[in-house]
């Protein structure tokens, strides 16, 4: 049996720890590994720094999942889920210091192995490979297990549209859909809940886009105000750079917009080029085709900067 | 052997029609069809009134069908695909006489059998029937059938998100991936090829709405004029109705605008409810969550005639 597993199933309290900002793959990942762990008689916890965005509250132990853990507890493993570094995970340090062992459950390239076991593959999503780890576990999925997983797989596919949509993807979502995954539940939940404030951003954003590079580069970036104006929070623009990347031609598609504390926040995607490296060059991170980056400058600089960085990069993107 | 494979296999010219304002299921499912039947060494031929959108032409001989059929051409079979009634291919009077069958492959749940043989079922979409109908045909699924086959699923299940996703849609989907289609590259062509003109009406349409019944009907309703600022054409307008679905807590979605020839298009689309009831009031047709019509009178007259139509028959619904 894999070390992981078998590391699992001694432990007794596991606190389950998803990264900052969490989207729907460490929150799937989170919520079904602990609807699994549950069934093993497990004293689980759920924890996540950062708000779990609304259009995931459908998922069993959403709405349990802790926002502070006091410095007292105990716990005798860690599951860090769909983090690339521990500084995904702002208290890290500190939760280190309460749990025996740290397992990292990653799918993302450039992990940092900061756990005391390690259980990263490049493929698809972090789902995807809690979906390995309940097998292993030999734990029977059901209905929770089964939504929780789906989600997380389908936000980290693009819903079964990027490039790591394997034949193994389907026929994982079959299974998930066999044992109670309800597909238009779920997208309904995670793509049809949009507010109007995220209408009235995307209407904004789609009409500054502006196209260069021939084509190949499209962007759109929003001032405060207009954020403010459209009454959009962050969650509310997560999906407006995959639309940027709709464009016909259109190779890497870039949405910047002013943030609350007066940094730029830039989301990169790709249809096919690599995004990571431009992410990287600016202090950033992600994967090839969807990353991101934060800096400290005014809009007008972060767009000349990105473009800047793009065309000495291309011929490595 | 199945009836209409045995009729298929005897067949020697055949002649595949799609219906009229083909989508992605009906090409799909015909270039899928006419790569099988080549490979079964038939003399195939591909017919559709209406113009192919732009975005499935990256399909196998989506680039050969034909618009005007010869009156003096016979065929052993016609078949028709994803089509409900024999109205859906506007010429089919006369191409009827010219065809010693008529095989009817379909989906939709009203179809009125108009077929020699009729080979429908209420599933996913033609694309799915059409899938079992070439392993009825003995036929191993090649790059380009397993292409086309999936285009036409991805688009008759919104790529995986509306209720007739089932685990046998994902097991299929898994099969013709395995068989050589490539999601990304797919899913690019068909959601990823937008034009700014697309970007231009979907950002006036978003602007547009308007959300009535206690935020559970929302519309949006497009002039003529507003059409020609944007520089938007028919088929760049296919989506904005889904679009406005997204909007959480709506249960039914509509999109209007004014034709060329001065008439109301009405695209409707539902969560949960059934629009087709709808449509049919008003001399239309459809799907249960998708569903259509063509009327004749002035923009402000459609919209009261839709909503006073919603609310007389919401009980139903």
């Amino acid at each position: 049996m894999n070390k992981i597993a078998e590391k699992t199933l001694k432990s007794k309290k596991i606190l389950i720890c998803m990264h900052v900002d969490p989207d729907g793959d460490t929150i799937g990942s989170a919520c079904g590994l602990a609807s699994a762990l549950k069934k093993l008689k497990k004293d689980v916890e759920l924890y996540s720094s950062s708000k779990i965005p609304d259009i995931y509250k459908f998922l069993n132990y959403a709405e349990k999942v802790k926002h502070k853990i006091e410095k007292t507890k105990k716990y005798d493993a860690l599951v860090a889920l769909d983090c690339a570094d521990s500084k995904r995970i702002p208290d890290f340090e500190q939760l280190k210091k309460q749990c025996k062992i740290i397992i990292n459950v990653d799918h993302h390239i450039d992990n940092s192995l900061f756990g005391d076991i390690n259980f990263v593959k490049n493929i698809s999503s972090t789902g995807e490979i809690v979906y390995e780890l309940i097998k292993m576990l030999k734990v029977e999925i059901n209905k929770d297990i089964a939504t929780a997983l789906f989600s997380a797989i389908i936000t980290d596919t693009g819903n079964f549209r990027y490039s790591n949509t394997s034949a193994k993807v389907f026929k994982i979502a079959s299974d998930l859909v066999e044992k109670g995954a309800n597909p238009h539940f779920i997208s309904t939940n995670i793509y049809e809940s949009k507010t109007m404030a995220e209408i009235n951003i995307l209407a904004t954003a789609l009409n500054k886009i502006k196209i260069v590079f021939n084509g190949k580069v499209a962007y759109s970036a929003l001032t405060k105000k207009e954020i403010d104006k459209a009454k959009a929070i962050e969650e509310n623009m997560s999906s407006i750079a995959d639309f940027v990347r709709t464009l016909k031609g259109v190779e890497i598609a870039a949405f910047l917009r002013e943030t609350n504390d007066g940094k730029i926040k830039i989301n990169l995607r790709s249809k096919n080029r690599n995004v990571r490296i431009i992410a990287k060059e600016l202090g950033g991170g992600g994967h090839t085709k969807s990353a991101g980056v934060i800096i400290n400058c005014s809009l007008n600089k972060a767009i000349n900067t990105l473009l800047k960085t793009i065309k000495n990069k291309w011929k490595q993107l």
